[in-house]
């Protein structure tokens, strides 16, 4: 029987609204991934009666809690006292933990204020996980059959403080591993991958396989639990390839973390630059980019060419073709790229032009029309997409045309049609 | 006494932590701005078990329960079975909404499978909620005392459901009125702002005065409650004018999205348009510009230039220049925002180049160096910027620097130094 979790969220911020629960969808990966299941997630704010029953009944449906937030230095914060009052613990001053909070102040050239010090109080007997990342140390304890860890709430400190310290001190409760990977398709809806596959997925216990919706793309995780990574590995791989077998060119990668990475990892390793022009996706793409590390081997640059002139005078694209058919239309999305693989100085390049906006064009372009565009040493490619939905949102549908005009790369290097959609 | 409300989110995938609770965060902002009382979040799977102790727990500890998650088609979606169970109500099939969930796949172009119209079974005597943004209803219901409000799941449902449909629903709950004004601030970290504040935060009590650290910003909200908006804003009137006299400049707006808009709203009363050279950013500052409505009225365009032969051969930085001191210096960040100026033919433009990954450049330029410069018709001004933190994160360094190059503009906007800080 594997260990089960209860992960209680402390701050009225959380309540409020003014900060989304990033940690608990952190934590849950990292424990799921130890083995561990994950049942509950709860939010309380700083309210210590209402604290108090929340902790009651987590040890009553869960036996291990994991708190986060609410170790800090104000008054507000009453994790540590209440957790500890809850399972018959005094808090203790940690003269080690007091100096390590002077150290970060001090390295962070900044005055320590008294109150920093009730952040040394740690329950009796814990162990003290200290933290390298900010100012409030974590502690973990058992106490009549459950286990308790508390982290600190900055995301910045609770997820390297449950990876350093919290992990080897929970790594004892792991049963057998969990392992899972993660198929992501592109060009086909959560409901059409869900009917193609309903009947393995309802067959399947170990591995499971589930369908997770993104937006414009659908995830097939594959887990599988096993006494060894090895072991769930065997499990997983002849599913992967049933999945492959059937949706075939519409799984773009395993364990990656977007399309933007595929293809950064297929030019690089064909030595090929890329580029990109945008129109209405305004540096979206660009920025996908180069939000990967390392990108810059690949990346030359790109050209936002918002404004038609933009167009004509940076990218060559033909004025009288934007006088004649506006800036929406397949010549122009192919003149866009061929212009920026000149300009930029790439191998390949991608463009998108289209309505992103709420209202039709200035001539009647409907909203959601879009064209990508993909020129390459071997000619150009086009594609006309309708990304309008009722609820025809300018992110949504700019991000669905990046997607667009970054899978037509990919496909380009698979060696697919790279206009094509299956 | 203000009512009480639990949202209650049914998922799975969130406990495995494949998605964040983004719903719990909107519809608390939400729930707290229509004057109710949020008190818990809780997170349950999909089984149904589970699900009926947590309903039951919340009905006991809550008067409002608000549900998200699990009205989908598929087998996994409890939510309205089980609420319904607990609350001793039959499902009855809805026409209208089977004939809604149709004409809505015929809109998409797609194919509807006949799961889809499980998601028309409602609790019996329960308000529909129509669902113009996707395919499952949601519903409303008051049973035994408990109001209980259900949603569906993908957070681009979520909201607009909860705002056009739910809210009329729940409007009767609420008692006065809360207002707030959220005053953005950029140049000041959190804990300076809040030991500037920290008495009044304290004195305060109708209206709150109270600081959210956003990523690079700080938001001060000030928050009325009273009988009617006006007798609110009356309360919050002279307590924006406190914070603004004391901050003076640093307060870049109240109740704007964000820098971007304070910018394009400043140039477009101006009559100037906008460009961008980007090379760190990526096409960040464009693509934050662009995610604005109305932006192609003053942004032109950008030049992602993010190898040196692109600072070069498409701005016109001096290639003797880059040979000399490489990409990461201020006459570089000078030169590519005058190179914007004239290749994009836009009246002000903004410039970005610095260290953004993990490790120190070629050149031994650390991490988290970064140079800003702003060109505008009355000269130009380049700005040095120390990003680097303990923890080093590539999004969070190219998320300053775009701020600090649009606060430039709007500082010129506002007839402050550009390049200044207070």
């Amino acid at each position: 029987m594997s260990h089960t979790v209860e992960i209680l969220s402390v701050g009225t911020e959380l309540l409020l609204g003014s900060i989304v629960n990033s940690d608990a969808q952190a934590l849950s990966r990292e424990l799921t991934g130890l083995g561990l299941n994950v049942l509950y997630h709860s939010v309380v704010g700083d309210n210590p009666g209402r604290l108090k029953a929340a902790v009651e009944l987590a040890r009553s449906r869960a036996d291990v809690i994991v708190t986060t937030g609410g170790l800090g230095p104000t008054c507000d914060d009453l994790t540590k006292q209440t957790l500890a009052e809850c399972f018959g613990k005094r808090l203790v001053f940690h003269p080690e933990c007091a100096e390590d909070i002077r150290r970060f102040f001090a390295r962070m050239g900044k005055e320590m204020t008294d109150n920093n010090l009730q952040q040394a109080y740690l329950p009796e007997g814990c162990t003290v996980l200290d933290n390298a990342w900010g100012t409030a140390p974590g502690c973990a304890f058992e106490a009549d059959g459950t286990y308790v860890v508390m982290l600190p709430g900055p995301p910045s400190e609770c997820l390297p403080m449950f990876r350093e310290r919290a992990l080897p001190w929970l790594a004892r409760l792991s049963e057998g591993i969990i392992r899972s990977r993660t198929l992501r398709v592109f060009g086909l809806g959560e409901s059409a991958v869900e009917s193609l596959l309903r009947d393995r997925m309802n067959e399947l216990i170990n591995p499971t396989l589930a369908p997770y919706a993104k937006e414009g793309e659908v995830e097939l995780r594959v887990t599988a639990k096993a006494d060894t990574a090895s072991e769930a590995d065997a499990l997983i791989a002849p599913v992967e390839a049933e999945v492959r077998a059937l949706l075939g060119g519409l799984v773009y990668g395993a364990d990656v973390s977007g399309l933007e990475r595929v293809v950064l990892d297929g030019l690089r390793e064909r030595g090929l630059t890329l580029g990109t022009a945008e129109s209405c996706t305004g540096g979206l793409i660009a920025k996908r980019i180069t939000d990967v590390p390392g990108s810059a081997s690949v990346f030359k640059g790109g050209v936002v060419s918002y404004h038609c002139e933009v167009k004509a005078g940076v990218l060559g694209v033909s004025q009288a073709l934007l006088d004649e058919k506006g800036a929406v239309c397949a010549e122009v999305a192919e003149q866009m790229a061929q212009g920026a693989r000149k300009v930029l100085g790439c191998d390949v390049a991608v463009s998108a032009t289209g309505v992103a906006g709420s209202d039709p064009d200035d001539r009647g372009n409907p909203v959601g029309l879009v064209f990508t565009a993909l020129a390459t040493p071997d000619g150009v490619w086009v594609k006309q997409l309708n990304l309008a939905s009722q609820s025809a949102r300018r992110d949504r549908t700019r991000n669905l045309a990046a997607n667009h005009a970054l899978d037509m790369v990919r496909r380009w290097i698979a060696g697919l049609d790279p206009a094509g959609m299956a």
